[in-house]
C-alpha cells in the first residue's frame, strides 16, 4: 500500500506538508499543492479520515453553527450535513447559537475553534467584520449555508431569497389580490443578516412590477416562528381594515398567521389567503400554499462541499451554489372575495 | 490561587488521581474520590471545564445521540441541552443516528468515543446487551433522556409513557368515546425501543379500565411521523367503520392523522376526535388536544446530570427523574355524534 512517505518523495516535500496539502490547509502554497496532489494521484494515494487525522493531529470534527436548532429549515440543514458528514468519517460538533452576537464572540474568540474542528459550516448566521476577520485569522476550510454574511474564499449553498419572495408574492398577484400584507423577519435582530431583507425586497418589487405602491401598514416584523407569525398577524389585525391575502417570510410564520386569522374569525383562503416560503414537513397537513426550498439538500452540497478540501480535492473555493425553489399551490390560497 | 497540587498533597493522591476524581471517572474509587473533594471543597478548587481539559487531556465535548434532530422532541431537547452545555464550556457533538443499529454500531465500536467526548446522552436510544456491554467498557459518564435502554449507573430523565398515554385515553372516554383507535409507534422498529410499547399499554389499561376491550383492528402501526400518521389513518380508514376518536402516539402522528381525516371528508372532531401526545410547537396552531410533555426540561436535566460528575460533584448514579405530563385540551377532540 502506498505510504505518505511515498507521496512525499515523489513530490520532494516532507511528510507534513503532504499531509497538509491533502487537507486542503491554506499554508501549502497552490503550485505545491498541485504537485503533491499529482504526485498521490499518480500514486494512488488516498488519506482516510482517520489517518489523517492521527496523522495530522486533526479533529475529524467538523462545527456546525446554526441559529437554531429547533426551526424547521436548520434541523432539516443539520440532519442533512450530518449524515453526509458521518458517513466520510466526521463528526459533527453543533453550535446552536440563538441568533446572538456574543454566543457567536465566545465561539469565534474564546473557544480555540481552529483546535477542536477542521472546518466550519456557517448556517444562516450574520457576521460583523471583526467577526470576518476573525474567521480569517483561524484559516479553516468553511462553507456558507443561506443567507448570512459571505466569507472571502469560501463557497456558499443558498436559494434566490428575493426571487422566491418574488414568486410567493405574484402568485398573489395572479390571483387578484390587492392588498397583500408581508410578515417579515426582525430587521433589528441582526446585523448582515440578509434573508428578510431579501425576501421583503422580493415582496416588494413583485408589487411595483404589478403597479403597486408597498405599504407600509401592511409590513409587520416579527420572529421567524409560530408565535412570531401569529404576533404579526394581530398587531396586522389591529391596524384596520384586514389585508385579502398574506405572504409570510416562512412557513411557521404562515401556519402561526393561519391560526390567528382563524381564531379571528376570518377564513383561509375565503377572507384571507395565506402563503409561505419553505414547504416545512408539516404545510401539507394543514393545507398551506408555499414557495419550497430544498432544506436537505443544502445540508448534503453543504457537507459535500466542505468535504472535498478535506480529502485533498480541489477546493471549490468560488463556488456559489443557488438552489432552486418551486410553487406549491394548497388550500391557503385563492382568489379575494368579490367586492 | 488553590492548584490541583495543593488538593493532591492534602488528599494524599497524585495530581492525575485529583483530576480523575473531580472530573467523576469512574476509575477512583469512592473513598479516595470523597477524600478528594473533601481537599477541594477545604482549599476552595474548583476545575475549571477548560482547564481540567488541557490538564486531563479530555475533550471539553458532550456526545449526544438522537435517533433524528428534525422530530420536535429530539430538536427540543437537543436546543436545551445544548445551551446548558455551552453556558458550562461544553460543546455538543451530535449524533443524528436515524434511529438504525449499524449506525450505532459504528458509533460505539469504532469511533473512540472515549476520546472524543467526556461524555454521552442516548435520546431515545435502543440498545442491545452487546452495546450495552460496550458502553459499560467505555467508562464515560451518562445520561438517558426519554425510553430506550436503561443503562446501569447511568441516571435517566423522562416522562411517564404508560400514565400519559393513559390520560390521552381517559379523556377521550370521558367525552363518551366507545371506538377509540391507536396509531402505535412501529414495534418491529427496534429491539428494547420501549416509548411506543409503553404508550400502547397505557391505551389498553385506560380501556380495560373502562370495561372496554382492546379490539386489534382499531390498533394501527406507523413511524412516529406526520407522514407515518397519514399513512396509518389511511389504513384504518380501510378497515370499514371509522372510530369516533384516535389518540396517536406522537403530535406529528395526529397532525398526519387530522390532515388525512380532513381530506377523506371527515370533520375533526365532529366526526372524529384526535389527541396526540407532546405539545408540538404547531399544536396550539392546528388546535390539537395533546397530553403536553416538558422536552426543553429534558434536555436541561440531562445535561445538568451530566455536568455534576465532569464538574466534580457527585455524580447522581440512581437518578431517575420522571418528569410531570398534562392534559391540553384544545378543539380536536369533543364528544362523538350521538347515534
Amino acid at each position: 500500500m502506498t505510504k505518505i512517505d511515498d507521496v512525499a518523495r515523489l513530490a520532494r516535500v516532507s511528510t507534513a506538508t503532504v499531509s497538509r496539502a491533502l487537507r486542503g490547509l491554506p499554508t501549502v502554497s497552490e503550485s505545491t499543492r498541485a504537485r503533491v496532489l499529482a504526485a498521490a494521484e499518480q500514486l494512488g494515494y488516498t488519506a482516510s479520515p482517520s489517518a489523517s487525522r492521527l496523522a495530522g493531529g486533526r479533529t475529524g470534527t467538523i462545527a456546525v453553527v446554526v441559529p437554531q436548532i429547533t426551526r424547521w429549515f436548520f434541523g432539516t440543514v443539520v440532519d442533512a450535513a450530518e449524515e453526509t458528514l458521518r458517513e466520510a468519517g466526521y463528526d459533527l460538533l453543533l453550535y446552536n447559537l440563538g441568533d446572538q452576537e456574543s454566543n457567536r464572540r465566545q465561539l469565534l474568540h474564546a473557544s480555540n475553534l481552529q483546535k477542536r474542528a477542521d472546518a466550519l459550516m456557517l448556517v444562516s448566521t450574520p457576521l460583523s467584520e471583526a467577526e470576518l476577520a476573525t474567521i480569517a485569522q483561524l484559516r479553516l476550510p468553511g462553507v456558507t449555508v443561506s443567507s448570512g454574511a459571505a466569507v472571502p474564499g469560501w463557497p456558499s449553498v443558498r436559494i434566490d431569497d428575493v426571487g422566491a419572495a418574488r414568486a410567493a408574492t405574484a402568485h398573489l398577484l395572479s390571483l387578484g389580490h390587492h392588498r397583500i400584507a408581508h410578515l417579515a423577519g426582525d430587521a433589528s435582530a441582526e446585523l448582515s443578516f440578509t434573508t428578510h431583507i431579501d425576501r421583503r425586497l422580493g415582496y416588494q418589487q413583485a408589487l411595483l412590477a404589478a403597479g403597486q405602491k408597498p405599504d407600509p401598514r401592511l409590513d409587520v416584523e416579527a420572529q421567524f416562528t409560530v408565535d412570531g407569525g401569529s404576533q404579526a398577524t394581530l398587531d396586522l389585525l389591529s391596524r384596520g381594515e384586514p389585508p385579502t391575502a398574506i405572504f409570510a417570510a416562512c412557513d411557521e410564520m404562515a401556519m402561526g398567521a393561519m391560526s390567528t386569522l382563524r381564531s379571528a374569525g376570518l377564513r383561509v383562503p375565503q377572507d384571507v389567503s395565506v402563503i409561505g416560503l419553505d414547504d416545512h414537513d408539516l404545510a401539507a397537513a394543514v393545507g398551506l400554499t408555499t414557495v419550497a426550498q430544498p432544506a436537505a439538500t443544502h445540508g448534503r452540497l453543504a457537507a459535500g462541499l466542505l468535504l472535498d478540501p478535506l480529502a485533498g480535492r480541489p477546493r471549490a473555493t468560488s463556488a456559489s451554489i443557488i438552489l432552486p425553489t418551486r410553487l406549491v399551490v394548497r388550500e391557503s390560497t385563492g382568489p379575494p372575495r368579490s367586492g
